[in-house]
């Protein structure tokens, strides 16, 4: 199940950058599961990982190549996360880079691993390594699209964004390709996220750009509440375009950026593991963003709200529940009003006087629902993108090892 | 679905506790909705309310009587929460304390009101007011189980507990019931709970033993992480026995207490929406107690972890992960072990050495299972008890406006 329909956009070329996606049968054969981005040399290279503490080997190889070297390919494998899979998950990680690393002639170091899929399995480090040549032999500029293809594991669709930007009079491009679909809740990127520009941005910048984007897009979305071992969302600028400069320029940049952000953010909340809704929670005068934010999750998290989103139940008052016990000191309910798209569902500490059940059920019946909270306390506000809890998500959950 | 047997204990007689159950038709005809518990005149009488800032009238109501005047009567009615419905389910509240004290002959401050059921809709008054003559006809000292069938929503069971302790050579009897099935993630008390002794308690020590019983019992238990509206335990002491006084009785009277609330906060969980698993999690070598509740209820909130319980899958890495992303500074995950059962599953960061498929799945083929995780940094220990997450959660949930 998905929510809306499966668009792939059109990706222009970033010069500077090359995808190979090949077949390893590293979980079963017949499936597109290997792939390698080439980063043109000078290019500068962002990323942000997972806050899980038992992340996973590769994690661990990627932060450590990340600010050690010059990043010139990133390697990413599904059907397997080489996450819990103690001291040979570190050999494995290693090896891989290694073995990339000399067929490409470069440093080892010089790679980034990624891997997705399920936890605790060694990866089958035979058919991975035996694959290498081919997925090199596959780079090529407009490999996009098959990429994000191999980064997939339950999800149902590929996920790509691309937006462009004048800078100094050239044309900028930004491009991206997401993956995930369940076990979202990011905290400091999602499952897999690689979006790579041809601009020419100075370390420090990017990452800057890349914290910055990824609050405002993948920490600001949840399908479950469950954080991965395996989170990881880089930015890649090769400098083969104009270089950001300037804060008109950066501004402009930022905005981009951000767009192709929440645009893969939102595809894997559309895609979410059993997802027939696609819900937007903005949450408005709060003292703090955290406390916006503290809000939007509580009710994003609440199975009692996902499930009558999943039955188009304008059950309002499984919100409010959900409302009044987010972690919010000296919560004054009369001061908060509940919007479900444009009717009054909250007001008062009670049901929106004009309220009526057909309006309800009328906003419920789409698949794209906003739900607004204003808490009366202040200046600051969140938003929050999640998906309803339907038979299949148990089904996906329960039934299949992932 | 619930799991394991539905036994109702015998429940003895207190003296100075009648209770009474009809049906007032509340919600829809034929069922018993209304009970009212009837507490002879000097009796104390503790109680801990929900903490959902959206608490319901009721709660408003109960605890301000609670604390101005000598309880006399609880008025429980389901099929109605009375939550969410602002100045009429106030006023709604207190007339029907009112009206229960004009007919029983004591001021409407001496009546406790509870309501428990769907969110948001006005109290149906006349119906309510109308049956209270014969809920008082009604009263009777053996009215236990009645009592417990007639608080009940969606729970599929009655739930009672019982014990006896000696106290001054004369026996003691507490009892209780609850009810509790989904919205359950108590704090400060569970959806709603009445427990009763013979003892002579003063206010002081009951609202301390009722504290701190219930941090042990109903603040342990979560079946879907939503905190209810209008959550509440109540300890009566009627001092018709022996008077609790000196360390050796209240040690004694303590372990007593704690059985009938464990007990009861367990049977909310054996009987959680949609359980068929009924999960015990305890965690130790935390460097406070709470930690290990953070790291508990992480592990009990995953719906990643609930939906393989569900599926019976020795799915460790699920577990692993949610352990990773549970809110804890500078976590060591290499000094972390879990434990399904008697199986080791984890140790060192990854899959312990001798585990395999065959042992994890044998021990979660069980209806009954344990997890234990030790994080390796203390002395202080939680246990935590929840239910899986199934499809039958998804129809309760998604099928019935609750």
């Amino acid at each position: 199940m998905a929510v809306g329909e499966a668009l792939f956009p059109a990706m222009p070329v970033i010069e500077g950058v090359r995808l190979g996606t090949t077949q390893a049968g590293i979980k079963k054969p017949g499936r597109r599961d290997l792939v390698v981005i080439e980063v043109a040399e000078g290019a500068t290279v962002a990323g942000t990982f997972t806050r899980n503490a038992f992340c996973a080997a590769p994690v661990h190889v990627a932060r450590r190549h990340l600010t050690s070297g010059s990043p010139r390919y990133l390697v990413i494998n599904t059907g397997n996360a080489n996450a819990g899979t103690g001291e040979i998950g570190m050999r494995d990680a290693k090896a891989t880079c290694a073995e990339l690393g000399r067929l490409a002639g470069v440093p080892g170091t010089s790679v980034l691993p990624f891997s997705t899929g399920v936890i605790g399995e060694p990866l089958p480090m035979e058919r991975l390594l035996s694959a290498l040549p081919a997925v090199l032999e596959a780079l090529s500029d407009s490999g996009w699209h098959a990429a994000a293809e191999g980064i997939l594991t339950t999800d149902t669709r590929p996920k790509g964004a691309t937006a462009t930007v004048e800078i100094g009079g050239r044309t900028v491009t930004i491009n991206g390709i997401s993956k995930g679909s369940g076990m979202i809740k990011p905290n400091m990127a999602t499952m897999l996220s690689f979006v790579a520009t041809d601009a020419a941005i100075d370390q420090a910048l990017l990452e800057t750009l890349l914290r910055e984007g990824v609050e405002r897009s993948f920490n600001c979305i949840t399908v479950d509440s469950d954080t991965s071992t395996n989170d990881a969302c880089m930015l890649i600028a090769t400098g083969r375009g104009p270089r950001v400069a300037g804060d008109a320029d950066l501004a402009r940049f930022r905005d981009a950026l951000d767009r192709v952000l929440i645009d893969l953010a939102q595809a894997i909340i559309r895609d979410g593991e059993g997802a027939t809704k696609f819900v937007t929670l903005e949450v408005g005068e709060a003292r703090t963003r955290q406390e916006a934010l503290d809000v939007a999750f509580t009710v994003a998290h609440s199975p009692l709200v996902k499930t009558a989103l999943y039955a188009s139940d304008a059950n309002w008052g499984r919100i409010l529940a959900a409302v009044g016990r987010a972690p919010v000191a000296d919560f004054d309910v009369e001061r908060v009003v509940i919007d479900l798209g444009d009717v009054r569902l909250v007001e008062s500490g009670g049901r929106a006087a004009g309220y009526t059940e057909e309006a309800g059920s009328a906003v419920m019946a789409g698949e794209e629902i906003v739900i607004r909270i204003r808490l009366g306390r202040g200046e600051q506000a969140a938003t929050v993108w999640t998906s309803d809890l339907s038979h299949e998500y148990v089904s996906i959950n329960a039934d299949y090892r992932s």
